[in-house]
């Protein structure tokens, strides 16, 4: 009826269709939750994916601004996320996120959100995923 | 209060009692949270859970079902689900896997929902893991 | 403006500030969200952070009650959890997991929560890892 919560798929223009039927992210009531995001540079018509560079720090930076699309689609933004899941391949890269992470979120005026941060396989040339869970309101 | 929040636990008819103590799937409010599924044959008392197959798509058809069932017991649909996460074994795998799922979600009628897809170890034989958070209403 | 959900960053006493910008647990409005938590003593100042000890049962009893630590911190108990996530690093750690999660939880009175366990890399020394999501009220 009038009141009962409608499902929204959000798609930022800088990225292309999902490889999969599922969307980047969704929206329902005061829930909002960005699906796994990589460092893919924006989309290109007819390009396929191509990560921002080799690096961790470029990585880290690409995967952020996609998460960060998806949230402001979404009608969000950093300060409304309560959780980042963070998939790295290489416990090695530990410190070094860390210090990414700090730059990037040095300007929070909000609680920063929970972490989790485990190492898992990767998909070849991706060194970092991302997925954050959002309360809005 | 009579306005307190109950928490529920939902447990369908195909599926044994959990290994541990944890719940297949879980409802409080309008959250409804369920438990990673494996690939398992709906359970045969004094039979040991069996998996649907060897393949990645016996398990991954079968690993929705599961999913399935506890989001119905739950009074939920795929239509309710906001992310799914998908574990598997083999990064190989990522382009039939989403075969089997754009084939299993093809009618759905909402926005579908988030996806992350990592890499990780499960127990020997099984190829895929699956959970699911839905927000109803 | 009054009703607008407030994001609140929860820090017990027994831990140390978060390595990185994040925080141990945040609640925003009914939800609480706990980040990975691993089996480390609380915090002694001066000190680095030490395992509660080699062996799983002492690393998941210290993790355990760390994120206990943080959901009463925030107003919650176990009777909220809907979801425990457990990062184990060897698959032939599920049967004693099992076990030592049973006599943990053995006394709680709301259903158990929901449960994904998956096997990935930690930091070395660390054999487990679990995160939380609550739903107060």
């Amino acid at each position: 009826m009038s009141d009962k919560l409608h499902k929204t798929a959000i798609t930022p223009s800088t990225h292309t269709a999902p490889p999969a039927k599922f969307s980047h992210g969704v929206r329902k009531g005061n829930i909002l939750q960005v699906a796994g995001q990589v460092g893919f540079l924006p989309a290109t018509p007819g390009h396929s994916p191509t990560p921002a560079g080799p690096t961790l720090r470029e990585q880290t930076v690409q995967t952020l601004a996609n998460v960060k699309a998806i949230l402001e689609e979404g009608g969000a933004s950093w300060e409304d996320v309560v959780m980042l899941r963070v998939y790295l391949t290489d416990v090695e890269h530990f410190a070094e996120l860390n210090e990414i992470y700090n730059e990037y979120f040095a300007d929070l005026k909000e609680a920063p959100s929970a972490r989790t941060t485990v190492y898992v396989g990767l998909p070849a040339g991706l060194l970092i995923e991302i997925d954050a869970l959002a309360v809005l309101g």
